[in-house]
């Protein structure tokens, strides 16, 4: 839903950054997508105020597969940004912010969720990711519809009672729980919508409510199946795997992280979750580091560390 | 999505029959509605070639409010098809036709779900029916969105082999599961597309595939609940209550209705799980014949049977 870019020198100095609406080329369309990329860089080459640029990655979502590439790299080449440029998918530079570009899993659980892991040989899998009708268990959409399923569920008669069934009248502000209805279906955006109420459920969990908590761990089970079949199809069974996890559903308290936890443990007891060291958009430069051979001393990530904060500031504007 | 109606006699002949496109004012507005309702009903009534009809029995998806009663009743009256009009809605002329104006509880289970229930002092009841996005537990929609889920987590060896993978491949005729995504977003009337996957579930169940028989009985579980709910609010616990079971989700094989059937006769020993007696459309009729006091004596009842099977013919045409 939006393009970030960054502009950093060789020592780790984000020294300008752009930001421009979405560029999956699949939702967006192809033109649309070109023109957001463009009008990030131009703005944070702007903004640094620079005249050339050596290298550029770009770490775009949709651009997945082969034939995405193929569609997209001459288009990217077209915009003369820099001298050398690289094409990765989102879920790549996320996993090289995330762990410094070691090997491991990242496991990103949003509106949406998805699990990419690349091993030492650089071999990639992926896991989860189909979208809200297909897949993406353990998602907030995921979380969402769960809700709205047992609040129905609990107005008719047939499930349990639930403190969820108030909370999302509350949250719709609606007179009669039957108005749920031309909410969900006659106004637009439905999928973000039903995602949003993920932050209710983690709250009603939070307060003990029976069903919040069924969902919650269901969820930091469904994720942590996503992260597991990764780890099995890159044979790092036996190895300290690094699982990061980012996304706005890790957030939603303690009870969800402590069963994914125990949930990725139980079968992998050398795996470490750990919190993503940097942003994605970090990681597209940490891939130009490693790519000239630039080695991350303590410097160079302080400076980092310094470059990530502004992006956040930058996230939030 | 359709609109039938017919002419009859006091005596339980159809005399002839209309069919017009679908009528619920809610998703196809209030005027196409009333179009539909129009041309179905002077359909029949120039087929039966009568000049004036005495009661006539609207029962229309859509209509299960009072404020649905307040739009739709003036303008039914304006179209003066009868002397006399009653309003229903749909699910409670699928279960007078069900249970011959006897007091139970109709699941119908197609592309949606819903139980709808009436007891000896005319209470009615409804569970389940909340849309494919809200609920729908046990529906067609359910089944093949788990069908689809559970294919992802197949071919990502997140879940267990299935052979709903090869056989979803197969519907879609897919070169590559991967092209599943470009099918179901990009393609319009995915909730229809996905219901239909229903059948392919049912099929690989017969067959033996376990997750196919997890969904089959999941949604054996779910209809079951939808209807127990009713009975419960309908305080028909200690009573044989009939329990009539439509839509094409019951028509999908043995597993399922055994399934059905031992849920519901666990917690409610007395229920009877019986098929349709009449079309709802034919319900719409008892419900006439039951307000002016007709008896339904064999007669009536052989010649409703005739006209049922017209209805049946009609509707495949």
């Amino acid at each position: 839903t939006k393009t970030i870019a960054i502009v950093a020198d060789l020592h780790g100095n984000v020294l300008g950054m752009g930001l421009s609406s979405g560029s999956n080329y699949h939702t967006v369309g192809l033109e649309n997508a070109i023109n957001a990329i463009k009008a990030s860089s131009e703005q944070a080459i702007s903004n640094a105020n620079v005249s050339t640029i050596k290298s550029a990655c770009f770490g775009l979502a949709g651009a997945g597969r082969i034939s995405d590439h193929k569609i997209l790299f001459p288009e990217l080449e077209n915009l003369t940004i820099a001298n050398k440029i690289l094409l990765k998918h989102d879920a790549y530079i996320a996993l090289a912010g995330a762990t410094i570009c070691q090997p491991g899993v990242i496991i990103i659980a949003g509106t949406g969720s998805m699990a990419f892991g690349m091993n030492h040989l650089g071999k990639e899998e992926r896991s989860n990711g189909w979208g809200y009708l297909l897949g993406d268990e353990g998602s907030a959409y995921y979380i969402g519809r769960k809700a709205l399923s047992y609040a129905c569920k609990a107005f008719d008669g047939r499930g349990k009672k639930t403190a969820l069934l108030e909370a999302i009248i509350d949250h719709f502000a609606l007179d009669d729980f039957n108005q749920i209805v031309k909410k969900v279906y006659s106004e637009k955006t439905s999928a973000q919508k039903i995602a949003n109420l993920a932050t209710i459920v983690s709250q009603q969990a939070n307060q003990g409510d029976e069903i919040a908590l069924d969902i919650m761990n269901d969820s930091a089970f469904e994720l942590a199946l996503s992260v597991k079949s990764v780890i099995k199809k890159l044979d790092m069974d036996n190895e300290r795997v690094l699982v990061a996890i980012a996304g706005s559903v890790f957030k939603s308290g303690e009870i969800l992280l402590k069963n994914f936890r125990q949930y990725i443990n139980s079968d992998y007891p050398l795996a470490e979750i750990i919190y993503p060291s940097f942003k994605p958009v970090i990681g597209a430069l940490l891939i130009i580091y490693n790519e000239i051979g630039i080695k991350l001393d303590k410097y160079i990530l302080d400076n980092l560390r310094k470059g990530d904060a502004l992006v956040e500031k930058g996230y939030n504007v």
